[in-house]
């Protein structure tokens, strides 16, 4: 195995081994690097390293790539490494030399960092739209079903009533709280890193500010040893914020599971929907909440996956980095195949009528007895009693309607507040701020 | 093994397991348990559930325990199960029935959601607190050191100069961010749960917006199912963005001990904050930044914990919740250890003069030669060749001075934006609105 | 901050940082400690770094030691750091110097590696007589309950009848598997590494064969590097080989969890094993399952916990390995009372009679009606045509008896055959081959 | 989003989220389902299930299936939803109803069990056969460089002296250890669950002994809910060893990119094997190590990943299992890949000559020449005191040769010890017990 005996097979593996599947996720980020080099250019004219002329034709011909790649004409060709080079074998085969020109004062390791900066704020938008879709539903099946009572369990042991009505809005509220972090993954995301070349900034006297404005960034990852220990942490960030939403979605399907369970028997689904046997009539499998389920659980996995694979790392750039792209980019798309999935599942889902009338569901309303003799004056002990020995008596007989009127109960479900809250933690992205200047920068 | 053979031996052994560290655990919540009662009961006597003598009586009976337990003279007594338990027992020993009345409209499931909230919205403000200090020193040490040039590295191998500014001020930088995520779990925290009983609700007319009042929270968790949903989910969000300050302190630690060791010789630190040998006088054993290094990769796993302790579990209380609380507290405490003695340490280093006077880091230069001769008109791929081939015929002597002059660099580290930045993240969490009314609540 | 400016306070902090709960682990290697110590100084003799009558003395005073360490005797001093220490300290009390001589040829590093080893062959053996004992009772309730049948579930759907027969020996089975892979774990752990000293080996003519013998290990570490690389890859190998069972112990709960509830039903205990509610007559709280379910989550994330401490740490011996100990040390101490209250649940076990009696389990019974008209000539397709059609048509009356003979099945449990897979596996352990040798060093 | 205003798009979008990325992982499966498949169909002749002449017709169908698929022509078409209904495609195709004859007595569940079996056997054998590879390199590099001495660390302090060739022997044993768990793994993996049917067995006489000597494994899955219920289980302890042998490999490229660093020096491969910087001479990335590095700590992420996925379902199958296949199948071709890269890049390496000359780590010798002195008569103390004194006086100029002489020392470095281990555990998986059969089966 000693290189000198080797014809070129080996140093194919070695090449074959570093590139590994980089090409593949490399067509992830293939818009956000031609918009990463949009605005360096600019930035590069501004201060005398690059000359009018030039920025013109480059932008030019930069803009026409960012159009194809758009239309899907966009191919990393055979023998190339990932899209940095592609990007440039495509300029400096129409442009020559031009096209070398806009690397000076960046390094890879930057451009990859703001390329990858662009995409995840570009796919956390995508996120936050599929979020807000299943909200909206999840909330409108709530209203829609607020009069139908489920059991409640505690300890999975029949316990109190509920209803469609809370079970739906539990999930609507969930995905508020999962956005809240979501929120903060994206502040985190929307900073430029661009200008910190391999990690200890350059001699040209480079305008990151200039760029940090032409790319939409809140702000920029000032200290460059910083912006390059982003990388990793901003993966993780941004995982464990999905890992929320993967976890909301996981639980929501492993009720839809029990539910659908014939001991249960709460909900149904169209047959288009399952899957079946012909010659066993019962049996819905709910295949879809069970990948659901499995994939989120995956997801869940994902911050633990990048924490791993950097872990104990010292500071600066390790091409270790270059593997969390296949961890991430792929659960991302999975996470939104979730969330339209879901949607799907549940804008056809069937909820059996009655479910509380069945005799076994009777102690339920046991302590809802209880509480009743309370309000019509009763003492708590003497109440408690009362029922016990009602119940011991074979004597009781309760009431089945359900009265709660506080914030978030059965009888007062608090959509609209939820909504709000909903609405405030959207709001506080901001997408379009940086929506129009990517626009104005690539049109 | 039958029971009916046995004496009470064996449910001894139940009683044992299901206590398990509770009992432990319970004493970091003992204060927050008095807090949710203190403003249940007010609730109650607002909706007639209890009569103004008896708040009165409650109310200065709990304010008493209050003061007892942070005068460090509250325990769990033998046989008592848990923070509840003890409370009430205390309560009804000196009041009598009166003490039971202040369960009515609440369940344990409710009363340890709000006093887990109540818990770790005062443990992410001392965690805070910590973080800003930290933070101080690191800007501090950053503009003290910011002319002592340090090698930088990529791969691990030497690439470019950095210096103990950049050093120090990454990683005061990386605080930033990670208290943008705890500020979202604090979001998350500071919502009411207390209402949602054992996570269906009360049909008594409960007041949950008084109670969100009299604690200071800045909303409500509406859906009760959802309220009790947030067990587990609160635990995992809060211990996810801890893992964020651990995973930046873990790579200081790395970079210490690396810097520490003789092949770097980059930094030292007095006896007393080493571990050493008589007869080995090189050696200076970094073990508090191991060990910093250690605990911190115990707290990246937290967040991992937690989901495989909660993932797939239906909706609805189940007590797997309970052993959370043994998961999460202990690795909160150890987060607070891990900054102070970062700091410590920190405080007290010493850091090498004239590193890069070493003729090994010279080539470290060679960018910067190649940077200089482009701005002095050069064409960038005739520079790019000259110091490569003055390199190749060892004429190559660089000039080891670094004028890096944009934002964030070597010769600008922008602390004052990154101060600032920092400033705006602490005013986020407003921690005076709810640390006012506690006040009034307990006092 | 400074040292300089501090009292004696702040040293003392990095003492409590660096101890941390280290003296409380130490008390489980204690014992242990005594008998790596005994053969260390055998050996010493045999090589001549001690004499015959020193080698008396140690030996008469550390069998003592052990003595009262087995008897609860022995705690660590305020102020002493470790059990190494402690143990020392009480040797130089009665010895003088002699005392201090049996450290020779041994480094703290070996010394607690030795330690390690022989603590967690102990405890392996513990976990498996407890497994055994589970094993025991699952196969003599298989045998008892395999007439009882039970719906089976694909997809948590109604799918073909299973019995508790099955169902109990499923586990059992389980056991084998995970039992197979702690003997693995087992070997692992039972090999020398006393000798390697700091990591790196002794000048000394250190005779590791000896200890080998005389600790009764199967074989050594033999590089002395990796002797030391063996601390963090022996905790995470048995850590993993524990989590097995954890996994067969969480899914066993899960069941049990779901059959107690009373949509299924299937199974009951008696009340001093549930906890329940005087008005909610029909609960009963697994808390038991539930606490064992999460306990044995915990310990399937101890594996990762210790590969993110672990992860990424170049050879030599670093202090983060400590920590190891309050990961793994209590893991086991929890596996064991799962193990035994899982045992106390299922031995008082109550099984439904008659479950699939109830008409909505009818369908189960389809396939084997279409296998019973197959078995009796009729054409597959057409079997299943006619069943599918009876269904159809309400005319479907299918046998409910279970005639299944193959090996395993309902009708053809292979107990037998379990069990002699359970043997052999316990066989291959050999545990009295090292209990007879510690027995001769410590009597 | 309602099905019944919908064309069959959605019906799709379900179909294309519940294959997912099946079918990709399922042509690992391929060769795997037609062994299966050839056993089955010769025990349901052998229990008068299938004709003599059917048997015939389907074996030699399915043998030259085989053929096509190990000639690589076998593929997934369009529209095929498995492996499994490809084979049952492409049988039709050609014998019509004798095709679908194979499946009696069987189900998707029991197949997909058998193939997963069959093929992690098959994994099993070729990363048994690639770290052998390995291990074999590096003893023969530990023999080679036996004389090269190394600083020793402890803390990533220097310490003592070590060498080259117990760096390499190190790995070595490393790799005997890993292969101890393995092993367990597989005679795990290497039981038939054939015939279990969806989980709870057939109503069929199924001969399952048969099967399993036609397929040579060792022994069966007995217990049908058992045998489902290695699904998961299976593939979380083969992940488990498997992440042993990556644990070793991410530990010796951690060390070989610190050995690389120019700080420390000690090692240097051909510039074919490093990427680096034509105007920076002293930089060799070591792209390959750190990727090697990270594709270990991903490898060490997935039994967490399978444990999460996993964790907290009932018995009984789930679909959540199926993306188990995409989570381990491509984890098992990764390993390999590291397992041959780090091959060539060991077998490549250079060892930097007299490294210990350089006065800097002189002090590594400090215990050495305290022992040396002990060796010679002075007592320890003494000796202890004598080095220490002679430090502080600048008096220090100690013997730099090493002569350690006990078992896994530098001048005793054990191979032929070590050796042995490992053909004793490579012996233990007996792999050609089961080739031979297949051959037989197969052929």
């Amino acid at each position: 195995m000693k290189i000198w005996q080797k014809d070129k097979t080996s140093l194919k593996e070695v090449e074959k081994f570093t590139v590994g599947r980089d090409r593949e996720m490399d067509l992830y980020l293939a818009r956000f690097d031609v918009m990463g080099s949009l605005a360096h250019i600019q930035m590069l004219e501004s201060i005398g390293l690059l000359e009018k002329k030039e920025l013109e034709i480059l932008t030019a011909e930069l803009k026409q790539l960012y159009r194809n790649i758009e239309a899907g004409q966009f191919v990393l060709e055979e023998g190339t490494e990932d899209v940095h080079s592609q990007v440039e074998l495509e300029l400096t085969r129409k442009l020559g030399d031009v096209g070398k020109k806009m690397h000076s004062g960046r390094s890879r390791n930057d451009q990859v960092l703001v390329d990858i900066k662009l995409y995840l704020r570009d796919e956390i938008e995508q996120v936050v739209h599929e979020v807000k879709e299943l909200f909206d539903l999840l909330v409108s099946q709530s209203d829609k079903y607020k009069e139908h009572l489920l059991p409640g369990y505690t300890h999975l042991q029949l316990a109190m009533p509920s209803s469609f009505g809370l079970w739906f809005g539990a999930y609507a509220e969930s995905l508020v709280d999962d956005l809240i972090t979501l929120q903060a993954a994206y502040r985190v995301v929307n900073k430029n890193p661009l200008g910190s070349a391999a990690g200890y900034g350059s001699s040209f006297p480079l305008n990151r500010t200039m760029t940090t404005r032409l790319l939409g960034f809140e702000d920029l990852n000032y200290n460059v040893v910083y912006a390059q220990m982003g990388r990793g942490k901003t993966e993780r960030i941004v995982a464990a914020a999905l890992s929320n939403i993967a976890a909301t979605l996981g639980k929501l399907s492993m009720d839809a599971c029990l539910f659908l369970n014939q001991n249960f028997g709460f909900i149904s689904f169209p047959d288009e929907l399952t899957t079946g046997s012909s010659i066993m009539p019962h049996k819905k499998n709910p295949d879809v909440f069970e990948l659901i389920r499995s994939r989120c659980n995956q997801l869940q996995a994902v911050p633990n996956d990048i924490a791993l694979m950097t872990a104990n790392l010292p500071s600066g750039y390790h091409r270790d980095l270059q593997l969390l792209k296949e961890v991430l980019f792929p659960a991302i798309q999975s996470l939104k195949d979730c969330l339209r999935i879901a949607r799907l599942m549940l804008s056809n889902i069937q909820v059996k009528e009655q479910i509380l009338a069945d005799e076994k569901y009777k102690y339920l309303f046991s302590v809802e007895e209880v509480n009743r003799l309370v309000l019509s004056g009763m003492p708590f002990r003497d109440a408690y009693k009362k029922v016990g020995l009602d119940i011991e008596a074979n004597n009781y007989h309760p009431q089945t309607t359900v009265k709660h009127t506080h914030e978030g109960s059965i009888g007062n479900l608090a959509l609209e507040q939820i909504r709000s809250a909903m609405l405030a933690v959207l709001d506080s992205f901001q997408f379009q701020s940086y929506r129009e200047t990517i626009a104005r920068l690539v049109k």
